[in-house]
Order: structure tokens, then sequence, then C-alpha cells
């Protein structure tokens, strides 16, 4: 055992730590796309062994019901803290390649960033907690405290398999606290603290009107056509404003306080130049919200996929025999997501026009919307660090997106999660040439071996996490 | 020349009919695939083949902006009518060729019926006429009247430039009434009399929204989703009994008497069978017509193509940069269809929900509906005719389709036009399994023979046509 400073290790190995970040994001581990299972296998063997490599105890494959997840652990200090670190090595599909710069599964590093598909999320943030614990088994030969490492490949499809795995591994999992790796800052120069994801659930519907596609001009007028059914419903599930419309669906919504509200104001926030981003005219939605907050502390519903009829060139006169639609809906605290897909559920049969058959199939991606209470005491020790780190305060941070499985480890494991990443907001994420910066990737590595140290003198029973 | 019988003459060529209806439905000749534009200038060649076999004059292929007409003539019967027979030799494409039985374009005859694309619509009902013609020639040596044929390669696209080619060809085409040829009867008992068509017009849009599809979970929520934007215009350009709601679109709608109501009621019409055959449970449109109105007598506006966002297997979390749609608008007398156009576009201007921007690409097939009135001469000796060869009164009939060149007939050559065909409404019209009765088809060449005969005793100028 090298009695170095793990710091200098750090630095000595960052070049093989590109490597094995290149290495993971070769493997095109999209979870959504069957044809690619077995690369999501393979992701997770490579991800065990490299759990193995930097010596950890007990690294394992877990099956789900879908793909599986890898867990390995070091729990040689007795009285110590455990905690749980996740993340995740499945990907987004790439999404049209022409758009990347470099094919999206061949990584290319150009100007200081690693380019493909996964490199910020999750695959790097996910590799950063798991070279900081081998920097320190490689120079201390010890962990300051008890670490279990958890890692899944369905977390781009919503974990929908997930809540049960957690449930059903509750002993093995069992810790003090839980790191998420999945998370990320404002900038290079300005912390968040994350304290909510949003839940999620959705489904899919078709509208049947005739028994086969028939001609526009011998029936139409006299039928009701799919399309025009779909799209009154459609239009019924929110009220011209852009509130939504389904009876009970803002029904266990939390209001937020004066107080909290007015904690989430960003003062830097600039709406001209968020517009210009996103390439909008103007931003639209709930009445009596800002943007922010109806992307984060308010529901929604939203249609992701609208289609039937004819799509090809020119014109062509059909009446379609279905029109179809999927739906997502984004929760927040306290709503249930079967609740709220049941609400959704009887609000399209409530409102599905005469002379067309409804007929609805559910996803199986039901999340609760998480939240980190912010006098938990583990927020206040990131806090600390990230301020100690960044030279400023970190800002509280709600997301609009979903890690479902904060919820799942919340519910089954009865544990809050804080989260611990780098990826930044321009990297790309979803989209085309996604990246992260290897700065990041080094920044992450030297923090988490003092958020470790950190949570390694915090005593979770004394001050009632 | 052989001064036999031409009704023999028929009979004893029925063969070689067939063989020409074959070798025609062979060639692909779908109007609206680019890639068959040789197959539709194959056919025009075929057809005007067949012309000049058939003994007429003056045969030649004429340019459109699109796929060529073919013309020919015999106008050797001075101080006789001329009459110009028109129909279509391209075809609809086959749509999902497993549906078929045979292939096709591999024509293939079954229980005395040819079966193919086109053998019904319209390649069958065209050559009818040419094989009569040709009879007369070939036996008599003569036709009785002055006949101009013209067959077109984009009928069922629309006939898109045949407005702006009959206008071109006026003298070309001078005639004291049109034979449609494009036509047909109710039943092999039933003879009708074809007095309408409906016109069309259409168009594709776009809803634009972000510049790039952006994940719901970070901005659902805060900006418009094209896809509930175009739901909400869709949803608007019909109120919830079906009626239009775009403003203007009935303001030029002929009324029909409640006398001509009246003739259009067809006793034995059953409502639950037509229910049956369509596939649905109910009828639904415009209040106060009935669906056979509806489908003939007034207008329609209807979405035959609707799409955007994500459209595969499983839920994705997308809110897409554009939703598009296809309209197409049947038109009655005495809309203009220009202006009909006009009006949908402003209502897609006055109805785009804010937070997206609409972009519109009006289709170049602009037709008036044709209207052939009930008194006009034409009607009595071709009833007359049809009663004579079914033994039953011919019924009045409309129909909901197009045939666009009908219109340009009236606006450019001045004359009007009465149906002469004989396809069947069972024959698979635009479907799978599309077919002619060889029955009809021989049926059909002995009674153009006795229509040129009794058009040849017709002396328009003096009846007032």
């Amino acid at each position: 055992m090298d009695q170095g400073n793990p710091h200098d290790y750090l630095d000595q190995h960052q070049d093989r730590a590109l490597a094995d970040l290149t290495e993971l994001v070769t493997i095109p581990s999209i979870a959504a796309q069957s044809d690619h299972a077995d690369d999501v296998a393979r992701a997770a063997r490579w991800v065990a062994d490299r759990l193995t490599r930097a010596g950890l105890d007990g690294v394992r494959l877990l099956p789900t019901a879908l793909h599986p997840a890898v867990y390995g652990e070091w729990l040689r200090a007795p009285g110590k803290p455990t905690v749980l670190i996740y993340g995740h090595f499945d990907v987004m599909p790439p999404g049209p390649t022409h758009l990347w710069t470099s094919p999206p599964f061949a990584p290319e590093v150009r100007n200081g960033r690693l380019y493909g598909r996964g490199a910020t999320d999750d695959k790097g943030n996910m590799l950063i907690p798991i070279l900081a614990t081998e920097a320190l088994l490689q120079t201390i030969g010890a962990l300051p405290l008890n670490v279990k490492f958890l890692f899944e490949g369905q977390e781009e499809m919503g974990s929908p398999y997930m809540g049960a795995f957690v449930a059903a591994q509750r002993d093995l999992l069992a810790c003090d606290l839980a790191i998420n790796a999945d998370s990320g800052q404002q900038s290079e120069e300005q912390p968040i603290q994350l304290l909510s994801t949003r839940g999620i659930c959705g489904l899919e519907f078709a509208l049947r009107g005739p028994g086969a596609d028939v001609h526009s001009g011998q029936h139409g007028g006299a039928i009701q056509n799919p399309l025009h059914a779909i799209a009154e419903l459609i239009a019924s599930f929110h009220d011209a404003s852009g509130r939504i419309a389904v009876a009970g669906f803002y029904d266990d919504v939390l209001e937020l306080s004066a107080d909290e509200r007015a904690a989430m104001q960003t003062p830097d926030w600039d709406e001209a130049a968020e517009r210009a981003k996103i390439g909008i005219t103007a931003f639209f939605g709930e009445p009596g919200y800002t943007p922010r907050e109806r992307t984060t502390i308010r529901p929604t519903l939203e249609i992701n996929g609208l289609w039937g009829g004819y799509t090809g060139e020119g014109p062509m006169t059909v009446i379609p025999r279905e029109a179809r639609a999927k739906i997502s809906c984004r929760l927040v605290a306290n709503q249930d997501p079967q609740r709220v897909l049941d609400c959704v559920i009887a609000h399209i049969g409530a409102h599905t026009p005469p002379g067309v058959v409804a007929e609805i199939s559910p996803f199986a991606n039901l999340a609760r919307a998480y939240h980190l209470p912010s006098e938990h005491p583990a927020n206040a020790l990131v806090g600390d660090l990230l301020e100690e780190l960044y030279g400023r305060n970190p800002l509280p941070m709600r997301t609009g997106g979903s890690v479902p499985i904060l919820a799942f480890f919340h519910e089954h494991l009865g544990v809050h999660s804080v989260g611990f990443g780098f990826g930044l907001p321009d990297e790309g994420i979803h989209g085309p040439d996604e990246f992260f910066r290897l700065s990041s990737f080094a920044r992450g590595q030297h923090a988490y071996l003092r958020l470790l140290d950190r949570l390694a003198a915090w005593q979770p029973g004394a001050d009632g996490a």
C-alpha cells in the first residue's frame, strides 16, 4: 500500500480516468431500445469490473425485471455512518446522428471536453465517486466511513422496475444517507443544492373510429374523424391559460409558502436570455407562477407524441381508423403517481368525443416527486463543503426532471438523498454533442474525497437525521 | 372493312379486351409518387398506342406541368355533335401489399373479376369507350358523331395542373358535351345518374415552438407545447356538434331546396347496415343534415394527417420543436376553392395559440364542385338509355368525391359532363383487392355503342344545351 496522498493519486491518474470514461461512453447502453439490451448488460459488467479494480468488496450484478443493477460495498468502518452512492450507466438514445460533430458512441476530446452520449449524464458523474474511492483505498488503504454503491441501467426510461428492486433489496441497501451522483452544479463558479426532483407517470392512448382507413371524400363530414376527436380531447386537458383542467389533478399538490417561493427566486435570472436559449418568443403556462416555478414546484401534463393519418409528402384524402398520443405528467409533492394516472384516465373517459372509442395503455414508470427538507443536516454539511470548494454559497435548487429512485430510497430505505454531481446545464444532456468538462471530472473526484471525510465525522443519530 | 355488327365485333373480341386491360393494369402508374413518373408516362404511351390501333386520328401526348395527357379524335361527322370522352390512366398507391390477395400490379382473374390496382378506377372504365369506338370503326368504318378523347395522368392527385391545361387547350378540346368515364352505377341492377361531385382544396401547416426538441421535464409547463397548440387549433375548426367554425366557410354554399333534398333520399338506405360497413357505432356530423347530405351537398374540413414528437415504442419525455397537420376541404356549389383556402388560412392565423408560430403550405389541387343541372337535356337522354339498359329508372346521385376536371370543362370549355361508367361501389376503389367485373366491362362496351348512337341524334343547339 502506497501511503501517499489520495489527492496526489487522483492528479497522477487523470489520463487513466479519461481512458476509463472513454471506454464506458463507447458502450451504447440505451436502456429504452431492446436491441441494445446486451449493451446495457455489457455496461453493467464494465462497471462491476471497475468497482472490483477500485478495491470494493462484494461486487455483483443484481437482476431487476429489466436491466441488471450493479452493487459494491466497503463496510469496514464500524461505528461510522454508511452512505449509499447512486448513479446510472444507461443513456438516452442519441437522436439524429447527423447532428453530432463526432459519433455519439465514438467519444472524442475537444477543447478539454469529452464528447459522447452519456459523457455527463451520467457516466462521467457516476465514475467520479468510484475514482475517489479507489484513490483512498490505493493510498490510505481504507475509507473514512462505510460506503455502498448502487448503479442502475434504466434511469433514462424512468426506472420502471427500480421501485420493486429497492423494496426487495432493502437490507442490502440499508444506509444512513444516499448520495445522488446523477446531479450537477449551475456553472463552474456557482454551486447548487438539489432540494427536489419531480415525479412522473404517463400513458399512451388511441382513439378508434372506422374499422379501416376510409376515403375522406366518401365519408368525411358524416363520421367522427379520430384526428378531430383526439385534438378535441387533448385540447380539453388544459384551459386556454395553460392550467391543467383534469379533475382532481391538483388535489394533493403541496403549495409552497411565500417564504419558500421567495427563496427560489434567482435574482440573476434573465428572461430574454432564457427565451433566446430555448428559441421561443414567450413563456407560456399556468398563471400565477413564474416559468421556474412551473417547471419545478408545479405539476405538468404534456403530450410527448401525437400521430395519425397520412404523414408523407403532399395531400392524401384519408380519414384514419385511429389516432394516438403519448402523455407524461411531472408530479410534485404530495401527488401519488397512480392517483394522478387514474385522474387522467378518468378524464379521457369523460371527454372522449362521440363516435370514437378510447384504448388506454399506462406506462410502467410511476414515481413520486422527491423533496429533501432544507433543515436536513446533510444539507448544511454539503452546503458548507460546496461553499468551501467554490467560494460561493450554493443556491437551493429544484429541478423539473425526475430521478425516480430518490423517492424509492425514501419510501423503502427511509433515507434522504443529497445531490453531489458536477454536470453543468450547457452540456447537451439528452441532445446532440453531449459532453463533460474534464476539469469538472477532476474537480469532482477531489470534491468526493472531502465529502467522504466530512460525512465520516457526521453522527446521523445525534443530529436527528 | 368488315361491314359487320359492332356488337358482334365486341362479343368476338372480349379476350383481347381483357388482355388489353391486363397490360394496362400491369403498369404501376401511381401519379403521386415521383419514382413512378416514368410508369405514368409509360401508361400514357400505352393509351396513345391503343387509340391509334383503334383507328383514331391525331393521337398525341400533350404535356402538362406534371404528367402528360393523351388526346385522340375522330371528327369526320360534319353537322353532328362533338363529344369529349374523359378518363384517367393514373392510379392510387396500392397501400400495404400484404392486404392484397394477388399483387396489385400483377392482375389476376378470379371468379369473373380482374383484380389489380386501377382495374375499375379508372383503367377498365376508360378502356370501354376506346373499345366501343374501335368496334364501330372496324365494322361500320365510321362513328355516328364527332368524338374527342382526353385521358389524364394526375386525377388521383386531385388534377393539380389540369385546370391550366384545359384552359390552354380550349380550342383543341372544344365540344358540345363531355362524357365522364370515371363514373359508375349503384349495383348490377340499379343505374344512377351522377349529378354532382365536390370540389377540393387543402393545405399542410406546422406550428413551431422551441428552436429544437426539448426535455419536457426541464421545460414542460413553462413553454407552449406545439402538440397542445395544434390540438387546440384543430379543435377550433369545428364546434362540438361537428359544424365547421371557420369564419366565412359556408358563405357561398348553395342551399338546396326542400324538393331537391327530398329527391336525394334513398328510401332503402339502411343506417345500421351502413354503420356496420364502415365499422362505426354512430354517424357524426353537421346537425340538420343526413349522413348522405353531409357527404354530398355540404362542404367538409377534414384533418388527413397529424403528427409531432415521439411516436416510437414506450415513453419519451420530449416537447417537439414543431407539430404538423394536413387538411383537405371538400367543396360544394358555389364555393370558390381559393376563397375557402383563404378562410382556412385566416382561421389558422387568428387561432394560433400563443407561443408558437404557424407556417402554412397550400396544396396545388384547387377544384370547384361540379353540378350537372337536372334539366340539362343530356340528363334525360342518358337517363332514358340507362332505363332501357337496366330496366329501371336511374337514381339521381351526388358523390362526396371529386373529379376536378369536370369543373374545368365547365369553366374553360363551357360544357357540362354526364357520367357514363360501369364501376360499382363494392370494387375496392383506393383500397386493397380492387377489381372490375368482366361482365360490367363487356356491358359497358355495348352500352357505349348505344350512347354514341343516341348522342348522334341529339341537336345540342336545338334544345338549349
